[in-house]
């Protein structure tokens, strides 16, 4: 088991875009959206992965992951992920020694735009971008399993 | 993905139980129980396994599974899983070519006892063993899923 240790962020403006070095399609699914028990089938990149997180405690929470054959995750995304399946490009940003992923949503989530930031302790500083906006770590209306129950374009405000 | 083809029947009296030639114990439990995308851990003679079940139509079910740490599944267990688990023995009894799995539960379902045989098609014929009772194939409460939610100890009369 891993345990994450992750923050994450709303993302302001467009500057981080020339900023990023590479980006990937994501496209995932639940299983369970349970808080204690996501089972999450992703796929990217032609790589597949079975991910099973439990219970968020402050941001650490335990996490197992299992690559799996592309086509049974696509089989799972097609037939039995709750609906609807999240889709997004993920971009990498590199600004002092750590790694900012950055989720531009699609489909029923278009217009999110998160950055997250994985740590090493919960006590651990980084320097924040100029496009860093407010902290959503502990909102769980921006975990993706809830993007995946109740998306973005289905809130009432933004 | 496997497809699988099982029909499932109570147990009537002691007679299977010299019958059997080999037993063992399984701990499993569900990180989700809906009947549509159920996830299971399953530990048994120190090999575990991820076992994803898709819905059921007639004795048919896709299912994916995957072998992963015995450590890692048993934190799960611990830690994530639905409760109360399921512990159970499972026999095996070799009847005119076909293999029977009896299922005798413990803990919370103590009292159960099942037999299940895989199938390669619906239609496949089989010889019924003295100790088969009623069929209960379609019946979602001896679900092993649905046993980890509503236990047989907690139901009305049996």
């Amino acid at each position: 088991m891993a345990v994450e240790i992750e923050r994450k962020f709303l993302v302001v403006g467009d500057d981080w875009r020339e900023q990023a070095t590479s980006r990937s399609r994501f496209s995932q699914g639940y299983l369970s959206t349970l808080p204690g028990r996501s089972v999450r089938v992703r796929v990217a990149d032609n790589n597949a992965w079975l991910t099973i997180k439990g219970a968020t405690v402050g941001a650490t929470r335990s996490e197992f992951e299992y690559a799996i054959p592309v086509n049974e995750a696509q089989e799972m995304l097609d037939n039995l992920c709750q609906r609807p399946l999240i889709e997004k490009w993920r971009y990498l940003i590199h600004i002092d020694g750590l790694t900012w992923e950055v989720d531009e949503f699609l489909g029923e989530n278009q217009g999110l735009i998160v950055a997250e930031l994985e740590l090493d302790s919960e006590a651990q500083t980084f320097t924040r971008p100029d496009w860093l906006g407010v902290e959503v770590t502990d909102d769980p209306r921006y975990f993706n399993a809830s993007l995946s129950v109740t998306p973005y374009s289905s809130w009432e405000k933004h």
